[in-house]
């Protein structure tokens, strides 16, 4: 990669999230050689893209970088000629959160929006727009990597690796998080802590922990079950029980707790959207309350009610994507990436979450020794029901969606399997063109 | 093998189901020289073990067969010189069994005495003893093959494979259920039909069928699918959703109801408890009816009343055993055998249920074709359930029994597991001495 | 399969081994219903043919059996409405052969028409050929089932299986063989002893072999390593090491000494041709010494001057495939038959050669454990070769066929592989249109 | 790693390679804060060991370092509290060396050190002498790495990571000799390019390169078809075949010649013999002369000598893991490692060599996309022999001897193996105790 004038295509640029983004961006300017940002967005994100273009404009001058930023409507200009893709888009935007995740919870099941059936929901929008946005890729900027945001990340990438020639690599908040809140465990500098990470975006497990070369995976998993804060912004932190972790023997990511911790984590759904609505309301709530601030031409930086948000460090996590590509720095990232034997239970090209080394030809993962057979079975399940489901939005396979959801250790009866899939489908008849002739 | 004088050992001698095998030796006294039975059961189940014998005597007696039948409560005198050697006991008794079935439904678990939680149960009782036996058999007849009924089989067997080396063969009456019910549906003679078999004891798919070399597994598919009768005595008949079976593309047992048609199958355990208590009490019944029976002197044969207590073709699928064995048929059956790759996600060592051929050697499972990834990651999911009861129930290991209940995707829950865990340990305690000093 | 009228068709009808495929048909007129045999063969065999054909008339007149014989240059009128095709020709002839056999020696390579590098000669003369053949069986006979003979008959097998729809199964002598000299060895009957053979054609081990269910592997191989008689009429008998075949633990088949003994067996090959010319050209006198035999009016039945050329056991092989196919018998033979993970080190269609159930639905194979490393390594380094092979002949890829060459562990050296292919190529060219234009 | 102060243990510390290690030391004084070398050897090797030493002392004095150099005959006082230790020795040294390269000639077989069957004789002195060492290392300084350099590197970590509890690395010059010759054939800085290396140690192929993020596998290819230097000072540079090359798809190691390329290497080694005698013997001359150079009190650096002498790159292999592994660095280096499932046809304990992390808990292998099956399937023969070698080697077992021989590509013929053998046995007996009772 020797461009020394880089672009970057911002797909869902009126996100709030952009200035995390940009604040990345502009904090390496010394490695990073970004000429030109371009923004784009849908006809109904236009005003929050003007928005947020405007003070990306703002944060650009401050920082006195030599950035042209610019914004457009029209998706193949953004991506005609850039070096980086990223996407960070919502097909249906917050009111279909809203549904994604009020479904589910009619028929007593997590009502989550990536690791529930929520995000089968959104797989099934979201995939056939990024494979449409891979098309123009393919023409426009071949090659370009794309780096993906998108939720369920997992599943997004996958279907960007099977079913299209786009360079990709998916990324996610969780890992680096978990870094950070071990790091903060064992009062060590995140640096100093080497954890291996093996599994699924948002099923991901630390398999083995070192500090300064020590082994110190007992002693992690110790502070976890003692009630560590070991959680996300935006998932509810049920404590781990300490027996099950030792048994256990490798980590669980935040998220784990929807498999295993299913009855009080729907239990505090179920109040939550009783008391509060759905997660995706009170987001609908921060976000207008963001870009409220964001219109304030005296705001020319990342405020730090952005980091309410719930998307610490992606930032970090997708700027030090790009510098490692760029700069070839085969660093160690967690990324989600093509398997190739890692995981032995899953196929080649099935996408996992795990350490790997990002230089300047993308990610190759890292080995594992065998998982334990009870983390791998689990992993196995819900990559069955990922495959399923990246082959029902594909397809448009109503047969296939059934049988993916029936798959989904979250949901499993069929009977419940066929209601929610209907009332998927229905609702999001608009969002759903694949499955309209089937 | 060139024994021309057979001795059968019957451990759990006074179990009502005796009737079975000795009708089926009877009726093979052609090919079978069987010159001994010999019955042995615990103390307690004495008075059964004399109404057994004594029909057993009468039925020998009728049969003009030169077979010597005794007795006894000292299982090492029934092993002593045994060629086979057949376990079907039941420890803790129905008392037991009502415990395991009720158990559950009190934390809204399926409370089935196998596939259930409840089969976790009588897996902790059952192993330990099991092993016992095998220790005997080590000793007083090394050459005999122990051919294992004694439920849950696969788990028992897995556990007899793996520690000792007793050469033993595991079975279940479903597959030849499936063959019979499957053959109705299509009219046609049982053995005109070749259904290839591969999975986990009551877990087990048919992933071909062949008519006369034709494949008719989607033709059976969809009859199962329009409602054909394709189920057990023992467990519920929900129907199955034509959609979802399409879309699975391989044949489900009637056991599967419980994974895939959870919520409908606990609804009708619950109101079945309700009703008429646990199936442990209607067997107990059943059971005492049979015994009544089984007293009269003026009987000697198999009453047609056995058939209702649900053990259809028992008395097949273990003879035909014995024969294959014996006579070195090399017939194919389908057994719980050691897994030699046979299913790619599990170790070598596990025991998996599949179609094998059988000869004086023992069984070798015949080879498929890679089953669909999401046949086999349910599988890989149960599997690690297994491995890990079976190596709590050796090992007394409380964390691991945790473990091995979050495991299962019918429990998953941990505090679901924790507090049925707590409660059939405390229930069970008089035949979990293992778990005592833990 | 209901047919009650069987069709065959024998490409290369006027093979010197056909009247073994007509007495092992006649002696099974009570279980197969044979009606119809039609010999087929190129113009350049038409000579032969006629021979053949009159001496089959006379062998089904004297069997007073119900079979129309008939013979056709026409190979589509044979083929039409078959149920078995079985296939045993050679392209180019003995003549093709002679050269499969003397050019290898030039550059001290083994000469061998299967295993050595005569046998790539054939396999790249064959396969197109054969698969033409399957082109018209999809069209004429789909249903029917081809029985190959034709050698190499692992690369060809596999070459059938990849590239054509065509039902078939591949065998060779060499396992019945084994079975036959281990009885003798052991002095018992054939039946009682058995056997689990895997590996590839002419590459075949037997892992372990059990009399009356004791295990006498280690016995055999004793009797093996002491000069018992281990060897096939066809190659020469090279003496066993004892401590090689005891750290072996397994048992090889004769043809394993082109591997294991290369030297002797070059010396041997070298000092036979030059004292006696190439195997080819002996068989050249003993085939017209047999069509001379096969003319007379006289014989009606197969002469035992037949069995000296070296394909014992043929008969009982190929015709009790057809007996258990068409009678469902599910009986256990070593075939030729896809591999469905049964040697883990090769793809799942790569064609291996195994102990497997026989029935209507075809051959199925039995699975193994595990293999040791150094066979495995061995299995996985010709099949490497072969696949190799098989695509060199199907797309006439030099380079290919090169490194096929180069991977075969008896040629090795890129410069000596170089200089055999030209060779090869040259003196085959009217056999090898697929090179032509490379 | 939070050692301020490291202390380096050099097992042969009076070999002459020694002044490499420490200019690799004294070139990363600002990093690497090692305050004690104690190069250790044993009685044989007294005045060779003063005179490396004295030259240590003069150069650490030239480089103003603040090092304390010792010297000791007892090895347990050099291992005592080391934190690296380097194992760089020769059993028996070059006379040894000279038999391992002579025997075999006898036999028409590659007399090579490492790939040859000297490197089996090697093997056999070398490993119960390493073992040896570490059962040191356990007892006095548990938490050392072990650096080993010993050849053969592959089969002796083998044996390391297998029989000792001991941290180690295999290293060899081999995988960074090629990164200099393909970037200097690409006209390109070494960092620029990236190989992904995968295979055992002298049996290394590079599956792919890439520079500056662009493909180049194929381009580099050519190049060493087209006759571009690509081989090391030891061995003959046999030009590759462009035909060969391009069907292989992968880039060979150049020691791959004497797989490939057997014959013209065999010749080479006989000529050469012939004319100069063994390589050992020319080596004995180019050391006699060092070390008279190392006597020189005026010599206090490296001497330009040094690198004729065939170990370029080993002081930059060698300290840049030292670096990495003390300052946590994750860089990519190529080394010996434990397989772990990337090379999927070998078991995950078996030594491969291929890119890995270096960081302070040790190498983490780069997984791999599967490797063409010819390519693996040499792989797996050749570390077959190589478990075959260990296990012999460990228990002085001569039948496993016998079959590691017979398994290797480069010897097969049981004959010859097994005349080997006994030559090799007889003319080590010396150093082969653990032969002597079997």
């Amino acid at each position: 990669m020797t461009a020394q004038s880089l672009k970057i295509a911002v797909i869902g640029g009126g996100s709030s999230y952009t200035p995390e983004l940009i604040e990345g961006i502009l904090l390496r300017q010394d490695s990073l050689p970004v000429r030109e940002i371009c923004l784009t967005d849908i006809e109904a994100g236009k005003e929050k893209l003007e928005i947020i273009t405007a003070l990306t404009q703002r944060m650009v001058a401050k920082a006195k970088a030599d950035i042209v930023v610019s914004q457009t409507l029209d998706r193949r200009k953004a991506i005609k000629g850039a070096d980086f893709v990223m996407t960070q888009f919502r097909v249906g935007g917050l009111k279909a959160r809203q549904r994604d995740e009020a479904i589910p919870l009619k028929y007593n099941r997590i009502g989550q929006e990536t690791t529930g059936s929520g995000g089968f929901a959104k797989a099934l929008r979201t995939i056939p727009v990024v494979l449409d946005i891979c098309r123009d890729i393919e023409e426009l900027a071949p090659n370009a990597w794309m780096l993906n945001f998108t939720n369920p990340a997992g599943l997004v990438t996958e279907a960007i690796q099977k079913y299209s020639n786009v360079k990709t690599i998916g990324l996610c908040n969780v890992p680096v998080s978990m870094q950070m809140m071990a790091s903060e465990m064992l009062d060590c500098e995140p640096s100093a802590l080497q954890m291996k990470y093996a599994g699924l975006n948002h099923l991901v497990w630390v398999t083995s922990a070192y500090l300064n070369g020590r082994e110190v995976t007992k002693e992690l998993l110790e502070k976890v079950g003692d009630g560590a804060n070991f959680s996300m912004k935006n998932i509810f932190e049920e404590p781990w029980d300490a027996d099950f972790l030792n048994a256990l023997g490798v980590i669980p990511c935040p998220y784990h707790r929807y498999y295993y911790q299913t009855e009080a984590m729907l239990a505090e759904e179920q109040l939550s959207f009783k008391e509060k609505g759905s997660r995706a309301t009170q987001v609908m709530t921060t976000e207008a309350a963001l870009f409220e601030l964001y219109k304030q031409a005296s705001l020319d930086s990342k405020p730090k009610e952005l980091e309410e948000r719930g998307g610490a460090y992606y930032s970090d996590a997708s700027l030090n994507l790009v510098d490692a590509i760029h700069n070839n720095r085969n660093d160690i990232h967690v990324v989600n990436v093509r398997n190739a034997g890692v995981i032995r239970a899953l196929p080649d090209d099935a996408v996992i979450e795990c350490s790997a080394v990002i230089g300047n030809n993308g990610a190759t993962p890292l080995a594992v020794d065998p998982l334990p057979h009870f983390v791998e079975s689990l992993i196995s399940r819900v990559k069955s029901y990922e495959m399923l489901t990246v082959e029902a939005a594909v397809y448009g396979d109503k047969e296939k969606a059934l049988l993916a959801l029936a798959t989904h250790p979250l949901v499993g009866d069929i009977q419940v399997a066929k209601s929610l899939l209907d009332d998927i489908l229905e609702q999001n008849e608009d969002h759903l063109p694949q499955f309209v002739s089937h």
